[in-house]
This record gives structure tokens, C-alpha cells and sequence, in this order.
């Protein structure tokens, strides 16, 4: 069995930089036509030179695999129409981080009334910059999404032209908030389709599955793969693959993030086959979020074969969801 | 300051055997005038003398240490009123652990219909045996305390006077089954007073507070702290220690445990006096135990001093509960 899919996107990517762009950069362009990159570098990457020049060394990373790195800029409260204007042909989003809730995030925001947002977001929305968001406040673990909704809602009920993508949701409150608002859309990872704290914490401690949001309850996965297997035209692929050292991530203090950008797709591939909906892979990895970005990515055909894969236990010192696992599906040349 | 506790009890202890025996024991020995050990050796420990010669080791390995090894019996439904009758002596209750729910259970009970439990149980409840029990079933990890209660509910009522040991409850459920029937009492350890899921993996993942049971959410603290600062007659201290070399809790694969039995009291003491409930640790750490399992342990002054005692990195290859931080209290004579 084989299955092509068309210019596939990963809207939800961190690519890092140095010497961990060389290494997970291919890995991307292998399996994608493109990708929304996450701005949470050290420092983050908040002006127009920042923008650019972490493109180019993307593309540079990439050699001569078609890919388009769709860029974005860390969100601060400060930035003014003029300056959004002038970056807009720059970045396809701005990505809106709670300071300290995640890998990079120390500059985020810390004030989330809507006066204190209110500038830079008018000025988004009159210029057509969708906002992504990371979701969560700094309360109970398992709670951190769905008390963040009431925020999702000010900002999608004051600003009703502005794209919101709730990203890497991982709750049902966070799929039936999205439905209430027309202007709300979500990224869904792969490792959240798959996975529960129970993959996490319920056996023995899995610190390559430890992530940020982190892995919900059963119903939880149950909503969020009821609405990605259906390709609902609200929700599109982002992997939030986040790539880590293997040291960093078996050791006490282990950093947040599964590294999943170069198993992405045959996973996928086995997840919707399972459900009987593989023909809705091509609208959940593309088509979906071609329409609520209003992008045109770059033709590419990715072919996948229905033969075992057996993943690697590493990519050099990074370890993938998976690792040393087999899955049903393969990208045709391998990855 | 000081605080003299009369012959302070941990009744749940993991001492393990060989080399790990030699390391810990002692440690426990200079805080505590005895210990319920467990009996999740492998093989576990299901005969007399097998009972017999685990308690020599144990007392070997404290030295010239006054302490009482209490021993139990790893629970298998095919013990019979006779065995029961003759092992008695030997031991002051018997540990039931559901099949696989923890470090070395996988020879536990996998069908707790009560008929399957009844000749064992009604044995234990003749001849005035308690029973201990590892309360989870095997379903999502924040659930499997709560869903195990109706199997408590169901013992408790069909053998009235059996003693049952809720062990190193996590929950508000379980504070609230506890108290619904006369012959349920329950441990709480250290960690679950002082962590929830948050400490484990609401920042960074620290492997060294893994445990199972889960630390819970916010609200089933606040219900264990409850009812131990006050001492409640139904609850004693448990510590549950569990000790793992480092490099099998700082690796992929880590195993549940947390390590206190060195830190415990210093740790109680400087919660019980944040509370102003100082008075009440004798009965936590001692009188209720003696109560509800009617021992009379050795006699044994531990002196706490309100001096900063700052946690040793290690103790051997074993990394402590607040390993390098600095707790109010310490033993006098130092740990």
C-alpha cells in the first residue's frame, strides 16, 4: 500500500540553531514542504534581522531539499503598527508565549489583560498577522490549559478578525473552546494523539515522552483525535517536535519536548489507517492549514509505503518518539 | 528548640536486601525504634522462614541500633487458616499488592472478587492478622486510588473485623473512604504532604520524586495534610521509602521510589511546626501506630534540634528526598 501526500506542513516546529538546526533541519525537509518555526531561541527572535537571518541559516540547513521555513516572532506587548507592518512580508505569525511556561519562554508575557495586549494585537489584526499561543497558565499541571480558555475567549471575542491557533492543544475543554469561536483554530501534535500521562508517568518515569503541555487523560486524547481524524477544517498538524540532547533529557531536571519531526508522518500514516480516515491525512498534514494560514507551500510529494520502519534509536544525540520501535510505515527512500 | 519523640514508628518501609539492606537500614535505625518492613523482595517474602531469615539480615544490617523490624508477608489468596495460624508470631500484618502495580509486585493478586479473597481473609480476621494494602487499580495513573476504594469498601464491610491498612494514600477520596468504615486506617508518607504531580513534572522532570502512588493535585494534599497535622487516630506515618541506585532513577526507565527514611523526621518536624501543630508528630510518627496495630515497640528517644541540616547529595549510591537542600530540623547526633 502506498500514500502521496501533497506538500505536507508542520505548523507548529522548533528548529533550534547551531549545531541542533544542522542535525533535525533535514530530517524536516525529508518529510515536509514546510514549517512554521517557533521563535523561542536564546535570545528570542524579535526583530526583522532576527527573522531573516534565522531563515537563511535555516534554508542553509536544509541544502537542497524543497522546504519553506515559515518564520515567527517571539510576541511582546510592545510592538507597534509601524513596526509589524514593516516585518509583515517577514513572518507568516507571531507566537504569544506565558513567560516561563516552557523551553525558552523566560521573556514571555506576564500580563494578560487585554489593555496590556490590546495595541499590538489591534494592529495584528488590522494587518492580518495571525496570533499562535501557548495556552497554559502557571497553575496545576493538569489544569494549565483549561484555565487558560477564558483568556483564549477575551482575545477571540475583542479581536473577531484576528487568527488565534490554540497551539498543541491537549484537553477536550480545548477542542469544544475552539469550536465556540469562529476565529479560533488548533495545532495537534502527533505525540498527543498517542500518548496519555500514563505513557509518561504511569509505568516507569518516560522522560523522551515528557512535554509541554503535558500529556492529559484518555478523554482528553479521545477529543483530540476524534476532531484530527476527522481533518476538521478548525485543526491542522503541528508537531511541536522539540529536539533536546540525549543528556538533557535523561537526567534529573529533564527538559520538556519529544522529538518527533522525523517519524511524524509514518506515525500519522499508521494512527489514521488504523481509524479507517487515511484519506483525511492529506487535509489534517495540508490542505487544512493551507486555508486558515492562506498559504501556498512549495509542490513537493511525499510518498509513504506501508512497510516497517524501525526507528532509529537516535538522530546523532537525539532520541525520537519511538526509538527503536517499529511503525507500519515508512517515507519511501527512508529518513 | 527541641523536640524528643518517644520511639518513632515508620510503618512502611522498603529496607530491600544485600548491599541496599547494608546502606539503608542503618539510616533508618538512627531515626525510628522500629519499622512494618515490606515484603516485596524477589522472590517475595511468603514463608516463615523466609520471614525468619529477612529479619536476621535486617538486624544484622542496624548493628547495635535498637529497632524492631516488623515484619509482613507478600499476600497470596491460597494461605490457609493453619499457615495463618502458624506465621502469625512472626509477623504483624500481610501486604497485598494488586499484580504488577509496583516495584516487585508482579506476583501480587490479579482477582479481587471477594470470593477469591475470602478463605485468606477471614483467616487473617480470626486470628486478628491486619491486612495491608498497595490500593491501585491499573487503570489512567490520577485514577487508580480512587477506583480502587469500592474494593476497600467491599473488604472492610464483609470482614468487619479485619484491620485494613490503606497504605500511602494520595487522595481526598481516600481520606473521605477512610473515614466511612471503622476498621479502615491508613499511612501517609512524607513526600505525598509535601509534593503534588507539580513537583514531579509541572517544571523540569525529577525522576527522584517519581513515586506510586502519583503525587496528586493541589486539593488531595491539603485532605492528607489535614488529617495528619491533626493526628487523626485513623492515620500514621508511613514513609514508604524506597530506595533505587541513582543510575535507575536518573535513567529512561526510572524507577518509582522516593527516598526519605534519613530525612523524615527532620522533614515532619519542620511541616508539623509550619502548621503550629508541633504536639501532634508524637501521635503521627508513634501513638496512633501503637494504637492501631496494638504494639508496644522498643523504648527509643530520637531529639530533633531546630538547627539547619543540610541534605547530603547522596547517601552511597541512594539520592535522598531534598537532596542538597536545607531542611529547619535534624536529628541530634547528625544522620
Amino acid at each position: 500500500m502506498q500514500l502521496t501526500l501533497h506538500s505536507p506542513l508542520d505548523m507548529h516546529l522548533h528548529l533550534r540553531d547551531g549545531q541542533m538546526l544542522q542535525t533535525v533541519a533535514p530530517l524536516s525537509a525529508k518529510s515536509f514542504a514546510g514549517a512554521l518555526v517557533m521563535p523561542n531561541l536564546v535570545p528570542p527572535v524579535t526583530t526583522k534581522e532576527m527573522v531573516q537571518s534565522y531563515k537563511e541559516r535555516i534554508k542553509e540547513a536544509m541544502g537542497d531539499e524543497v522546504f519553506e521555513p515559515y518564520m515567527t516572532l517571539f510576541f511582546r506587548p510592545e510592538y507597534d503598527y509601524a513596526f509589524l507592518a514593516d516585518i509583515k512580508d517577514s513572518i507568516l505569525a507571531i507566537k504569544l508565549y506565558p513567560a516561563g511556561i516552557t523551553t525558552n519562554s523566560e521573556d514571555g508575557v506576564d500580563n494578560f489583560s487585554v489593555e496590556a495586549l490590546a495595541p499590538t494585537l489591534e494592529a495584528m489584526s488590522e494587518l492580518g498577522i495571525p496570533l499562535c499561543v501557548h495556552g497554559e497558565t502557571n497553575g496545576f499541571v493538569m489544569d494549565r490549559e483549561a484555565e487558560f480558555i477564558p483568556i483564549y475567549e477575551r482575545i477571540a471575542k475583542r479581536f473577531p478578525d484576528l487568527k488565534i491557533i490554540m497551539e498543541h492543544i491537549t484537553t477536550k475543554d480545548a477542542v469544544d473552546a475552539l469550536m465556540k469561536y469562529e476565529n479560533l483554530y488548533a495545532t495537534i501534535t502527533l505525540h498527543h494523539l498517542y500518548i496519555t500521562l500514563d505513557d509518561v508517568a504511569g509505568g516507569l518515569l518516560q522522560p523522551h515522552l515528557f512535554c509541554k503541555p503535558i500529556a492529559k487523560r484518555p478523554e482528553d486524547r479521545m477529543a483530540l483525535r476524534k476532531v484530527a481524524l476527522m481533518a476538521h477544517e478548525k485543526v491542522m498538524f503541528g508537531s511541536d517536535s522539540a529536539p533536546h540532547p540525549r543528556d538533557k533529557k535523561e537526567a534529573p531536571g529533564c527538559a520538556a519536548g519529544v522529538f518527533t519531526a522525523p517519524i511524524a508522518l509514518p506515525a500519522l500514516a499508521q494512527l489514521f489507517e488504523a481509524a479507517g480516515v487515511l484519506e483525511n491525512l492529506q487535509k489534517f498534514v495540508s490542505d487544512n492549514a493551507q486555508n486558515i494560514y492562506g498559504i501556498t507551500p512549495p509542490k513537493k510529494e511525499v510518498k509513504l509505503v506501508k512497510e516497517p520502519f524501525e526507528v532509529p534509536s537516535s538522530y546523532n544525540n537525539v532520541v525520537p518518539m519511538f526509538a527503536g520501535e517499529s511503525l507500519a510505515w515508512r517515507i519511501a527512500g527512508g529518513i
